[in-house]
């Protein structure tokens, strides 16, 4: 095996740099940070890269090319980690890209396209509520705003960025110049069980869907639970329950291309249990690669929960507070990364990925793709319970060394 | 009128012993306890009874008859309220009996059984979170484990009775000897809209309902809410939102003799908008005055509930928690109550009591008898928009008046 183990072992040396005692918990501009950002550094660097962190913390590796003038090709993806994550979410990307260019670096070769290798400094958002902070920079979608965030602590990402031994000013010369970059390419544990039912290493991924989150208030009646009688009452935690059964039917019948999600469920004050409930909120987040079919279903509900607002004589606050275009790879690209997945004697699968990515942030501009890996244990991930093998992981990275040794500008 | 406008303007004058700037707070042991013990104690004095504090705080009231071997009559209710309260729950009872005593001693009349009009002291249960604390030491049913019960700021019920002049060790002697008593009888707001809604101004309580509660967990498998098929998720969330309208249909189905609510629904760790849910957990309160169809109907409910959760891959944990049986009324009181209702022109409707009460602890040994008034706006109460009119308040003490007038032992 030329990548599988090493890989393993890399993810789970990494997996020590944690902020929790037990499980993996990694964010943006902690000792942690630092730890498995030098880990990085040191691997870049052993792989034949210039390395070094950027002003945000982002961790920057260059394998020059032969062409002085070509643009390069950006390849990685995120180094923090959600609260109790897994070992591979983001981290794969970012070793599977580093192990290419090793292997390129240890025969000699050189492409004609120079090639960077971003650990990305935080994609998850943990820490000061924004996502995708380290792509956003690099592609120029950086809100110098979020600056000002504070944590739960009260540190402000400029405070915070200071101390780690960053630049909170020089945020706007990350920023790659379109031309300079030929593609951006991320590999990525799929977090999802499609790839695993079906039997799949590696699969080429469509567009990253698009995504519409709701947040719905209920106004019924509170009343004591023992005296108010069944007929008649105004329960809005019963409106709230249906409600939450017409968000999954929605997504049941066009389970295809579209899932809908209830995740937050909350009853004003705690609730009590005695008590007819007066108020609920609750979160939809409805998602699809096809951003009509979203609409579509994003309609259907609207009507669904107004109908049963309506008849149960409860009052409904629909706000939506999130909104986001599917973001579809390029064409050119998907084909490229198809072929190198033949080239490894594969059967191609497309799919389209539910969750974000930092790829996202590059794909207005930039040619992007990805590749999804497959995720074991039923597609648990952003969960101490999440697996990939070695073999996969040694085939996800064979098809990134392909695609990257053959990449051709279209 | 009689006595409507002049309750009205007690109810509103005891409103204003409040812990909370705005709406009605006053619980145990604290100032406006003081504040209103007194006012009542005056108001006692005034209408011809000797009157004091007891060793709980308890405001108890002796109106001598002819017999002095003759057993009581008891009548009373609740002094303190819930967290912004209504005006009428609980201290309408005690008022509504003042004012008779207050009437017999105008005219000169003394009953061949003495009176007594007690103003117990913690009904609600919010300083210790035990209930009926004052009528539980009447009945014989004070633990003086509750004693060493501390209140939100750590002060304990023995201290706080320490300090508001009472006498922790003198629990024992506020029992009342069972055949010292001839009946318990209370008047109280109903709290719910049957009255309200069939046109009655009074109501003949069959029997206190019976409660059972149960809290349910249950267990599926989180996910992230984008990457998860719709088909095969167990999401606990919709799980439970399918068992909460369970519940109600459960309810729904029993409507004339059962009520079964989901009060608290809680998703473990608050949820998150983009993760399908793991655990959850939620209530059920299910109450009946006929005990056998509660039973029935609990039975019904956990086999639906065990259904679901098998049909959706969740596993549920099914914890009873708290289980009363109903406290029937004597019949021989509620013919009494019934003809005092008749006298004073009305039609009698009988209807059980969904909410416990004071009376509940004299139901065992003694002749126990409520009598319901009327709860405008709907029935709300536990609720600052709580209303009774002075009509109402006329017609509920005339009856219960007739009601201690013509009392007779069976």
């Amino acid at each position: 095996m030329r990548f599988g183990n090493r890989l393993m072992q890399q993810a789970e040396d990494l997996s020590q740099f944690s902020q929790s005692e037990i499980g993996l918990t990694r964010t943006y501009l902690t000792a942690q940070h630092r730890q498995a950002g030098d880990y990085l550094l040191a691997l870049m660097r052993e792989a034949g890269m210039q390395a070094d962190y950027d002003a945000l913390g982002n961790v920057v590796g260059h394998y020059a090319g032969t062409d002085p003038d070509a643009p390069a090709i950006i390849s990685g993806s995120h180094m923090d980690s959600v609260v109790n994550a897994g070992k591979y979410d983001g981290l794969f990307g970012v070793l599977s890209a580093i192990a290419c260019v090793r292997d390129l670096h240890e025969r000699g070769i050189k492409l004609a396209f120079p090639l960077e290798v971003v650990a990305f400094c935080d994609e998850e958002g943990v820490r000061f509520n924004v996502t995708m902070i380290g792509s956003a920079a690099l592609s120029g979608h950086f809100d110098p705003a979020w600056l000002t965030r504070m944590d739960a602590e009260g540190i402000s990402m400029s405070e915070a960025l200071l101390a780690f031994g960053g630049d909170p000013a020089a945020w706007g010369p990350l920023r790659r110049e379109v031309k300079r970059v030929a593609c951006f390419i991320e590999s990525h544990i799929e977090q999802g069980p499609v790839l695993l039912n079906e039997g799949y290493a590696v699969g080429v991924v469509t567009a990253i869907a698009g995504c519409t989150r709701v947040k719905i208030s209920l106004a019924g009646l509170a009343g004591h639970a023992g005296t108010v009688p069944m007929p008649g009452r105004r329960d809005a935690l019963a409106a709230a329950a249906e409600m939450t059964l017409a968000v999954e039917r929605v997504g049941l019948e066009r389970a295809d291309r579209v899932v809908a999600t209830v995740g937050k469920f909350e009853v004003a004050e705690g609730g009590a249990v005695n008590v007819i409930a007066g108020a609920v909120s609750f979160t939809i987040d409805l998602r699809s690669g096809d951003d009509a079919a979203r609409h579509e279903a994003l309609q259907t509900l609207r009507a669904a929960l107004a109908e049963i607002a309506q008849r149960r004589g409860v009052t409904l606050d629909w706000q939506q507070f999130y909104a986001l275009d599917a973001a579809p790879r390029d064409a050119g690209l998907q084909m490229q990364l198809a072929q190198a997945i033949t080239h490894c004697g594969l059967e191609v699968r497309h799919l389209p990925s539910g969750a974000g990515h930092d790829a996202m942030q590059f794909a207005a501009a930039t040619p992007t793709a990805m590749l999804f890996v497959r995720c074991g244990n039923g597609g648990i991930s952003h969960n101490p319970l999440e697996t990939m093998t070695a073999d996969d992981a040694e085939t996800a990275t064979r098809v990134l060394l392909h695609f990257i040794e053959h990449f051709t500008l279209n």
